[in-house]
């Protein structure tokens, strides 16, 4: 039988708290978790968070819903070193009829902050790929999981302003690797190869302190993905991201923004 | 203090058993976690295992010691599915003056095997990276921890067997997120970029039986790496990756053998 709200809100409250680790192999070269990484785990947070809570993409799916990321934006003062474990924290800031806000806060495991992120959820009819309204689940019992009192004190996500004739400098086809157990291209491998067009100089010299990324159309396993990058500020830079039709139509597919220090 | 090896045995055992989760977005598209991501949990399994016994990279590194990683097999009947819990269990089969092999079994939660690994490590000297003496370190103490009576029954990795005209499908740079800590492009990169080679329905229809890997020589950050594939039997193809110096020379950097079923 299925547990009410208010059973599930007294065994997890409105936040989620999960301990991870930098391990290892997932450090870069200064020995500091690489950003798809962190990526991945507020993302796990994110699906552990609503699977407890009633609303995870497991029972979604089994009403042809699902949750797609729409914005994420990551911003770190420090990034957890190798072996270091750390927390995050999330929780929903607002759910509208299509779309949801979740914040995320990194902390180190003596309760540091390290960093905070945002996100953007929209759902979606997994057979028409339309959005779907939100209120539809369980009578709309998003809207109470909402933790008004946490604050994320970090902009939200902010509008591209790159140019049209930003230079190509990079093309792939998605391959293996890069697609997840929906046929698409994971959220967290575009982040991987926009980092993978900077020099390891950069990254070496500076700190990636804001990273932004707006999830526009999805891509496919063999599709041709080009990305167009531009240098927008003194230490910001933009990369878009296209998917190539056959006939040479080019989709937008992401576009992100990131900010060193 | 330092603790003696008996107190050591006495806390940890000879054989390491370390609780994983195949997490969301480490599955593939048919829902079983990546060959790569295996990879990882098991050399942090050898990480975690041999650092608790006294012999790990943090200790050795602090006298110019490391482990370098000369040959991996995993030879898996089923993989993990998403959400899955598993174990990896590590141990040492043997150790000799310049090699120790290392083996791993993975296991469902509820004790099934779901598959073997085996691996050979080389200690060398991070100054001169050449061959140091296993038996140097503690008097010789790694040759305590060997277990004798765990069997790994999958076979011992193999001599790779490709002709010498095989064809080049691919040729990459290696970027940011392929270089660990160490500045090397990491083992489990060159795994995931073999895979890649491959088209997604091969591992829709048919399963990656038993993936072999020999390390031969490094590569760093900005090496340009050339992949050449043959298939050396009826589902057994061959991977060379070579990298390329500025004048045209060839060096290689691995060789893999995949088997699907």
């Amino acid at each position: 039988m299925e547990t009410s709200f208010e059973e599930r809100l007294k065994q997890y409250g409105r936040v989620g708290r999960y301990l991870e680790k930098a391990s290892a192999f997932h450090c870069d070269v200064n020995c500091r978790l690489f950003l798809g990484h962190l990526g991945n785990h507020l993302l796990n947070a994110a699906d552990y968070h609503s699977s407890d809570r009633g609303f995870g993409m497991r029972s979604l799916n089994k009403i042809n819903k699902t949750w797609v990321l729409s914005r994420l934006v990551i911003e770190m003062d420090e990034m957890p070193v190798r072996y270091e474990n750390f927390y995050v924290e999330t929780w929903v800031e607002s759910a509208m009829r299509y779309f949801t806000n979740r914040n995320f806060h990194v902390q180190s495991e003596d309760g540091r902050s390290l960093g905070y992120g945002r996100s953007i959820w929209a759902l979606i009819d997994t057979e028409t790929r339309q959005p779907t309204s939100i209120m539809d689940i369980r009578d709309g019992e998003l809207a109470n999981w909402v933790e008004p009192t946490r604050e994320c004190p970090i902009p939200k996500p902010g509008r591209v302003k790159m140019s049209s004739d930003a230079p190509l400098v990079a093309e792939i086809k998605a391959a293996y690797n890069d697609v997840d157990v929906n046929g698409h291209v994971n959220s967290v491998k575009y982040i991987e190869h926009v980092l993978d067009l900077f020099p390891i100089d950069f990254f070496r010299q500076t700190m990636l302190s804001r990273f932004e990324i707006a999830y526009v159309a999805e891509s496919y396993f063999g599709d041709t993905l080009r990305f167009y990058k531009e240098q927008t500020g003194e230490t910001e830079y933009e990369v878009r991201i296209t998917k190539v039709a056959e006939d040479g139509a080019e989709t937008e597919c992401c576009r992100s923004m990131l900010r060193f220090k």
